[in-house]
């Protein structure tokens, strides 16, 4: 358990993350990663893109970070994609209004409320700056769009942003995306990559970021669907924290996928199934079950888009008391209906749908009408051709409104009246092999950095080791950015210097992350190999030279500092069985020769 | 041998790669990787980092791709990162005069002349727009910028940039990444990601993106540095096309690194170094060796940071006759100097230096000047402070200068005498125990996304397989977009594809990249992951089931056709065995039933 404060010093001390461009006065809301940061955040990717692209038999893509107008125009990002910005009139400070609301009132959601709305209550509450208290009364709230522009090509070019979320990339190349899936519903697409938003007033770290990455899943199914089958996470317990229990004040209830489904506490199975997948890959990259949950959106946060949203949670922050912490959104699992396809069919001329060919030809009766152009064409001059347009779509929609004698049409605003005779309305019926269907989608979307802080913040532990008080981090060997390190165990010994190299070089050859450092004492290296998360440290001393190369090596374990002598030879295999978790440290102890019995087993 | 249509068609159609936004009218710079050219393009930056990052020690940050104006104003990229515009006042197509010229004369480095010469230039050789021919004369040349700006913050926030390299986001943190190398030289930071540059006009495909991923090196080394050995690529050979072999009309020359170092022709150790990684790593990943070289750039196109640079060419686009084909630049390997560290000292307060301890303390003179204030300041007034700090400046750089009588220094353009005996100028001895010195930078620079239009050019083949004319990609197995495919012989065998479903599950639990497909023919399968570049595609087949399962199915090599016949048990095996080159084909051709003789041996 650490508090912010504490893992922010040791992530940028150990270059884990630090605020960008310190040279330049730092930009709020950018972070660098470091060498270890960087590592842990390539690990948990790839450890990402094995679950949710290559073993969930799903395809990934990369689009660019950069898009045109016309893509977030139809996503409605352009419109809706704001927040409430106010302004100090004394020091110039940029806030988020809505926040300042719910800080300074009982609101929740100031988010919904009207602009209008927030400057009364700025105004009567007597909300100051936070920064330098001015009274904000009177100073205008405006929405402001977080998305980056920038403009595509020379000159007055075209208005081009940067992607808020990597989800458009896929939506917007659908029509090829189910060519290469044989059209062929149900079918996943995921992309990782960066996304970015404007923040108004970005916090610390990598809470909220202005560029951050994401691993996003888009799964593509019929609207008929039955769903997975949910037996490959059956036995997962999903600690689920839903909008009702949030209201009635309850707490979370532990209950496996085919169990939500069934009792109706999450109403889509592919929802369910991969909170499943989810919750099986958090215990695997190292995030505390015991400060997890997932938790539902109540309808007055909902967006507009979704009709269910769970969001995965991280209790970040828990100081070394216990005490404190935050629950922090790391990922959400969304149901967006057929949103984003249905909004990219209205804005091009692309075609969002696929065809599924029913198992037998059907029968169906389909509504016509045939209006007669010499009667529309005198009477309705220029909008003739619209009036019948909309006689056709009237038709589809109502044909009962074809009982009477008249019918009345809309178009641009007026109404018209035909005799219902001149429209030719009838019936005639078709066989049809198949129909065209919008996919509705499924979307679970992971936020990178998030994962990367939760990882760093859950690991973090202090004991005590030869007396003195330790740090460490109990990163899993999966994701951890160094596998191993090696050390001859003084620097002015040549023989254990390049034995130390050579044995660093064979263990490199197998595609482990390796690390030599040779400055300082041993227990300072040891530390700082401790504090990053290395989980194996291995040393060449003179112990271990019986003829002219070293013959045995001692083998440390992070967690427990206790430490074996390995013949050198059997490093490599060994220290690749206990990262593939073919065997244990404990295994170690009972095969090799115990050199410190460290702490006791964590 | 394929040209660049046949390839565009076939990466569109089998999901390499396309333009974005195809549904709004696409925008000319921007690709989407579809699931076939992203998953080789991630194969291609986690070989690269294995090699460049892992392999070689070097440590891997990660900064964001937004980066503030006083990065770039001291980069040198708000100045001089411009290209050459002009418009045509008919169809406002907007195009680089720099080509223009070099298309329509003898000229071969526009790039370098002054704007007004390059609009004479334009007048005289009657250049028009190459789109609808009207006469370019009297048309304005202007240096356009070609990096996208933005806002950073809500309102009128500070300017922004998209970064044109990732370097700048390495050398900017330096003051903190030394520190993570303890201070210690040399060491080299790697950076994989998105890069950006506004093109005025880009070219099709891959070549020419406004948006790019870089796989970026940055040597940080002594300025004394004797070079790294050259022992672990001594054995390379590199084929180099000097800037005096152009001159010269000569031809490429195959050297080892010692043996280009040692005559003369690559001055830098660290960069015939790195040429000896890089081209072995080409080779693994697949690079054809006979259409790759290394170029040297001339005086001319040397970019002003630089001293020296050479370029790995790939010639691509050379049609099935063998004719015709481009050499295309996909990286570069440039000395820097202390250019791009000395920049930011200069910009920032930071500081850009590594204190380098001296084997013993050396005693050095010093120039010392204590002028007399009690004079300077009546004489020059608020000026005084400056003028003194105008002669320490001198005293170091010009001592003789202290001869004279008098001594002149200039402080804002406005010389000021003094008397020398004012300037009290004397020497002192010191005991210096190191130096703050200014690192050297190398810097290997990789275009991901060439790199990935280089292996599937160089990749593709035609063949004749049972009568039939075949295309494939003869992609490695390491990079290969998908390892293996796992089909039922036929859909409607429940047996066939339960066991198929099966071996796909297990082989991806190997972490291997597996495809399924049944549709449509056998043959028509096979085809399909020849022309994505499957290595590897295993068939149950009804002849193989004798017990309950599929004890045998048959395994089919891309090459070749040829098919074996091999127990189910042992397929994981034996394709993880095939993926790391523990074995080959035709090791199973002599210890399994051959089912399928195939072509000869390609």
């Amino acid at each position: 358990m650490a508090d912010g404060d504490t893992l922010a010093e040791l992530a940028k001390r150990r270059g884990f993350f630090f605020g960008s461009v310190d040279a330049y006065g730092g930009v709020a809301g950018l972070q660098t990663y470091g060498p270890r940061g960087a590592s842990l955040k390539d690990n948990v990717e790839t450890a990402w893109r094995d679950r949710f692209t290559v073993r969930e038999g799903n395809q990934e893509i990369e689009a660019p970070t950069v898009m045109p107008e016309s893509v977030f125009e139809a996503s409605g990002h352009l419109d809706g994609f704001d927040d409430m910005l106010v302004r100090c009139p004394e020091c110039d400070g940029a806030h988020r209004a809505d926040h300042l609301i719910e800080d300074a009132t009982a609101i929740e959601e100031a988010e919904s409320l009207p602009t209008d709305e927030v400057e009364t209550l700025i105004a009567d509450h007597e909300i100051g700056c936070p920064a330098c208290a001015t009274p904000l009364a009177g100073q205008s709230v405006e929405e402001f769009n977080l998305m980056f522009e920038t403009e595509i090509g020379p000159g007055s070019g075209d208005a081009g942003f940067l992607r808020p979320e990597t989800a458009q990339g896929i939506f917007v190349e659908f029509p090829r995306l189910k060519q290469y899936a044989r059209n062929s519903l149900p079918f996943g697409v995921t992309q990782i990559g960066p996304g970015y938003r404007n923040e108004i007033s970005p916090r610390g770290g990598l809470r909220r970021l202005r560029e951050f990455t994401m691993a996003e899943l888009e799964q593509f199914v019929h609207p008929d669907d039955d769903g997975p089958s949910l037996e490959p996470v059956a036995d997962v317990s999903l600690p689920l924290y839903s909008a009702a229990a949030q209201e009635a004040g309850e707490g979370i209830r532990e209950l496996t996928p085919p169990e939500a489904v069934a009792e109706g506490v999450v109403a889509s199975e592919w929802v369910a199934y991969y909170l499943g997948v989810a919750r099986r890959w958090y215990d695997q990259v190292g995030v505390d079950p015991d400060r997890l949950r997932f938790r539902q959106h109540n309808s007055g946060e909902l967006a507009h888009y979704a009709s269910d949203c769970w969001d995965a949670e991280a209790l970040l922050g828990v100081g070394p008391d216990g005490e404190g912490g935050d629950w922090v959104e790391i990922a959400g699992f969304a149901d967006r209906g057929d949103y984003d396809l249905s909004k990219h069919a209205d804005h091009s001329d692309d075609r969002y749908t696929v065809f599924r060919e029913y198992d037998e030809p059907q029968t169906v009766e389909r509504t016509t009408v045939d209006p007669d152009m010499s009667v529309l064409g005198p009477k309705f001059g220029a909008d003739a051709g619209s009036v019948a347009d909309a006689l056709e779509t009237l038709a589809e929609r109502d044909p009962d409104a074809f009982d009477a004698e008249t019918v009345t049409v809309t178009v641009d605003g007026t109404a018209h009246t035909v005799d219902t005779e001149t429209a030719n309305f009838g019936t005639e019926t078709v066989t049809e092999s198949g129909e065209h269907v919008t996919p509705h989608v499924i979307e679970p979307s992971f936020g990178v950095d998030r994962t990367v802080l939760t990882l760093v913040d859950h690991a973090y532990r202090e004991d005590v080791v030869d007396g003195e008080t330790r740090t460490f981090l109990a990163l899993d060997p999966a994701v951890a950015p160094t596998t191993a390190a090696v050390f001859p165990l003084v620097s002015n010994d040549d023989q254990l210097v390049e034995g130390s190299t050579a044995l660093a070089r064979r263990l490199r050859e197998r595609g482990l992350a390796v690390t030599e450092d040779d400055s300082g004492s041993i227990g300072r290296r040891y530390r700082r190999q401790d504090e990053v998360g290395t989980p194996f440290c291995v040393t060449v001393d003179r112990d271990g030279i019986e003829s002219d190369g070293p013959d045995t090596v001692t083998v440390r374990e992070r967690d427990t500092a206790a430490q074996v002598r390995v013949p050198t030879t059997d490093v490599p295999d060994e220290i690749e069985a206990l990262v593939d978790g073919e065997t244990t440290f404990a295994a170690l102890r009972d095969r090799y020769e115990v050199v410190a019995a460290g702490t006791t087993e964590p």
